[in-house]
């Protein structure tokens, strides 16, 4: 009677989850993946959208879990996908965002200068190493490596099932509407055409829909005033951590924060990652409570600010008319803060974002009705053409201490 | 253009959430409310339900919603409530359980010994004082000293707006569908009848519905085996913190923790409210990091197996058996886990836990379509008739150091 | 490129809908499949729930789908179901209501004396000869002779796949939340027993909702007064159709109906299965409107309040003081209606209705952890109690000619 | 005890639906208005998305709920809008699409020559003298004369209620999810400038979200081949009996129908509303059920076709190569359907159909955070530079008779 043993995930965003694997089963109890529970998807956006509180480890399960349906399908229209590829994809589905660190992209190389990208593979290697080469597909495939390179397209590419979760996800639990993607329509229309991941011409609406969904989710969400605002005061306490550890003044936290601050610089990934490991939304926090009364009157008030959500304010400027703007707020800030002390100018920022959009050198490719594959830019004639946008910002205190 | 000014909460529970009244929003922005970010509401029921990681602001921020719903609809029908008692109910419902420590009702009493709804009184008599009585009618409304008494009713009672957010959002947040409740339908037929809250017959069935979505919430989650398993670990680790320090062994906390420890049991609550304040979910975890090395293994033990998601084994028991089952129970737990040291037994729990079922010694009240006010258990021939259930259950480690 | 062809039904309540087979798609293209489309699944009750216009076709769409995804999920369990009983069962789910009539349950054995479950055989039987027998394995699933038992019981049980698919819709299409049921949960948790249909304990709360929600939907939807006064309605209708056509007064309708209205007491099912199937919601309303100015003036009448939703008054009444109530509601009827023609007597009625409920000789039955059978009614201790409520009630006219 | 009196209508796209006003019921009960249940919302869609069987009706109730949502916005808002123009905005909302005939668009045009915008009018203003005047404002609302001009935008503009009803409400029915718009953020944002309805630019992606699902409800809906094949089928059944009249053929049909097809060209709205309002789906369907055996073969090829869901097929086509398309579809077609007669010519139809995209002379007006008025066009610099698209086709049957 062992077809009672399968777990089954309750999610609300995608039904039930569970996987036919036992190897799964074991990555997903290891602590390195739990490791995820204890960081937010979209960092400390829950300040602003108050449902926001979803985990890397959540959205994890939730690739993995598009990625089986997907082979599934790709199965029952007759592609060749053998059961240990299909289990090595949906492992590389739960390992390609395992070395994530403190509030997912919002320090992203600010505590250590690697991309998350690089220290997942580092992980995954460490963990098969345990597993004694379990995960060598898996890790073939994240590497691009596999030769059915449909498979790494699935994992990462502009349609892949990573961004499918994460606009459903970040759009239910923000609920913004508009991230809304018709996920069933995708899966059913993944198709397979000379080793490349293609989708059916039918669902071209729902592919130009999710393109839209992107842009409407950077603006709404990823890129939302504030968000950004609380993302520079994270980037701030790192750097202000920094900077007080240089000069030899004492910051209460964790040994494996100060190991790596202290050593990353000069350090390799592998060399770093017993460190990295123990990092995880909780360290911050800690680090933010335990130094609300700390004698670097910059620290504390960033401290107090993050703990009590005083968000700073954050405008966009044009870049031409960046000076004056920057030297007439800056004057106003100091009015307002009643604050004479130049270390201020530390906490006014300014800096530049622009929404990730469609790029034409590696596109979504269409199969359509009569066998042809043509560039989505070619299939759509509305929706692609969107322009990289960018925007220039200044963010600076507003809460009197 | 004041216009513009009023703060949009997006919500995927309720959709948007707004409040016409500047204090409201004075109340929200307070440090002790924002604390409520930083525990979730279902303590650590994620490890069971990854979708559950809502906090108790959120749910704060509903139960004041729905509050407010139901004030409009009532001053709609014609029944008399001022603009200061709409606000006042609403900051009640803010205030209600800003008592809460981390991890929610797992560890309440554990901590320090008063109910979370002694403490909530406490914290928002102290806000009152900053706020220069601003507060007044919305804690008699909490206290129930207010003249309207339906007004607290619609706080707390058998059927109150706390109650309809949190079924209706820890089923959104779990995933478990069964405790969606017809809110919409709840909040159009409430009425008042001779100072009283009262429900619409023309919603018998909805209340209906509210009850067995009730029953199904605890069994299939506030006390799912798993669940009650992860409460029972961390009351432990709260003992066991409390027991080392007895003994003069050093255990890594916040002093605020330490504080409460040592002194909760001989003080007054106001007494213990600085140190309290400071409590969140986040302090917990952060004794978890810090302990996993502690000489105590069986302080060790617990922290390890709290991080990396290690459950207990938790098993219903009859209590008739219960000696029995508990002895051969202990044997093979020895066994397996080839630990001879009496310790252990520290980690073997037995308890009786049972759903809150409804009561009959202050019904719900149904006005009927001739203006007659009956008990729910006499309009209602199907549901009402629901037996308190109690349950008991043995708890035990399973995995080997 | 076959793969392309598979047709998709998009389904606003499970989805995008596809099977595998082509001779399901010549079945739902037949045109006594497609007559479904011409036949709401709640007869007339949008009345009173404007969204609930929703066909028999699509209902049994939406069987057919759970069907298959059951049979797929019991594959996977390990359970041997050959391709060939895969697709009779979807075939069986597809024709099991093929037999129902204008408006559905409404007219039931009111326009011929037979049950709809009879003639659903009788078109399917005609149709295999069509077929040239492909449909004898549904059709021995339908009248449950095959020899996996539990495939009949998959299509016609105490939980079937067609309860399933009706609770949903119907309560997704009135916007009746009462009636949602856990679909996703229990498709997973079906399993075969000693050839019988059972479901996994992990399931229990689960099954206990969907018997909750069958209650609700009853009086919510199914027994709500002005649904079933409208019913009342359509029977006088065709009564009183058929009382003219006695007299020789001619009423103007189509010649299937009016042949069957005088030849159906005396002919088999499949005499009658020509005219039957040319019958449709379209045939009465086509009635209706044909009659507004029929000389017998209760026809006209009945035909005008039918056409512009004049619902007839319906009281529940108790059966003892049934005597006295009728009379006194007869005399109010005859003044407020200013009616005093004997005629009028004829639209007074009174009947009696029970909603539908659990019944124990033939148990649901729910397969332990332990690998035990045992009846819902003993693993259940809380819903499954609910008794046959039967009420009576009288329905008259309100709206003067 | 009025208070229950109200009528609460269970709306599954909206919720609870109800209004305070006892005209907007009289209006509702009307015959007039109850005659939009027996006309679907989208024609015969359902033959392609099997759950958009939604009505006209259900449809204007959707409308009359949104206009009285956003009203209250804007009152809460302080903008002033007296109680009775309130409740003649939700009539005018009741009102507008009161002139729709059978199938609503599908047929429009085709048996009487006018649009349905000045039937609604029509049949507005006779309504009006039945009820004394009270209409007089709703009617100067929807004529678009009434001083308030943010009114009649809200009723009719490029961003007004209809169109949130019938996109939500069309997207919920067929399923196509890419149609869902952000109803609860636009409600809320909806301002007045100068006697203009604007917009809040915190609305903007939303704005710009609403645009998108209008196109591609378009593409994947309302000009969906299949759809636009059903459409042109009815177009031709209408032509057909019009010829067969001209000629003296008898077609089985309604006198109303038969009054209007004979006498619709010389005539005034006025003179043709009586038989016009006896006008419904149910009338084409019977003329379809009636006329299967009609001795013209190209009618009852057309009503046999139209009652067994033959669609024919439909193809784009590139206007250039139209000519020789044609003709060798042309042949094709005569070869497959092995059918020498001239008259088959008669089911061959081509023409055109756009997307009705946004236009820039009646722009969508934005109030930026600083008060100041731009056009949808220079607030977003993405998506409102969609082209309107224009495609051809060509139209034949392809199933023999």
């Amino acid at each position: 009677m062992k077809k009672n043993r399968v777990r089954y995930y309750t999610d609300p965003v995608h039904g039930i989850i569970s996987f036919p694997w036992e190897l799964l089963q074991l990555v997903i109890d290891h602590p390195y993946l739990q490791r995820l529970r204890r960081i937010t998807q979209c960092g400390l956006s829950h300040f602003v959208f108050p449902g926001a509180n979803h985990t890397r480890f959540h959205h994890t399960l939730g690739v993995a879990h598009i990625a089986w349906r997907v082979i599934q399908v790709m199965q029952e229209k007759g592609f060749s996908i053998s059961k240990d590829e299909a289990e090595a994809t949906c492992l590389a589905a739960l390992l390609h965002d395992i070395g994530h660190g403190p509030y997912s992209h919002a320090l992203e190389q600010k505590i250590i200068p690697f991309h998350h990208e690089e220290i997942s593979l580092a992980i995954a290697q460490r963990m098969n190493q345990e597993l004694s080469g379990a995960l060598d597909m898996a890790i073939s495939i994240l590497k691009k490596e596999h030769p059915k390179k449909f498979l790494s397209q699935l994992i990462a590419s502009q349609l892949d099932v990573d961004r499918l979760d994460y606009l459903t996800r970040d759009s239910f639990y923000t609920g913004i509407e508009e991230g809304r993607v018709g996920i069933d329509r995708l899966i059913r229309t993944f198709s397979v055409h000379e080793n490349k991941l293609v989708t059916e011409e039918k669902a071209i609406q729902t592919v130009e829909k999710f393109l839209v969904a992107r842009h409407h989710m950077y603006w709404q969400v990823y890129i939302h005033k504030a968000v950004l605002s609380i993302q520079q005061m994270l980037i701030m306490l790192v750097e202000r951590i920094k900077t007080n550890c240089r000069n030899q003044n004492d910051v209460i936290m964790p040994s494996s924060l100060r190991s790596l601050i202290t050593n990353a610089e000069n350090s390799s990934v592998q060399n770093l990652l017993d460190s990295y490991l123990a990092l995880d939304d909780v360290t911050i926090m800690q680090v933010i409570k335990d130094n609300l009364g700390h004698p670097d009157y910059i620290l504390s008030y960033l401290c107090n600010c993050l703990l009590d959500r005083k968000i700073f304010g954050l405008e966009w400027i044009s870049i031409e008319k960046n000076d004056y703007t920057f030297a007439q707020k800056l004057r106003n800030i100091n009015l307002s803060l009643g604050d004479q002390n130049d270390e201020i100018l530390f906490l006014i920022r300014t800096g530049t974002e622009k929404s990730t959009s469609y790029v034409l050198d590696n596109e979504i490719e269409i199969l359509t009705n009569h066998g042809d594959i043509i560039p989505l830019s070619e299939a759509s004639h509305v929706f692609f053409k969107e322009e990289s946008l960018s925007k220039s910002f200044i963010c600076y205190p507003r809460h009197k201490r």
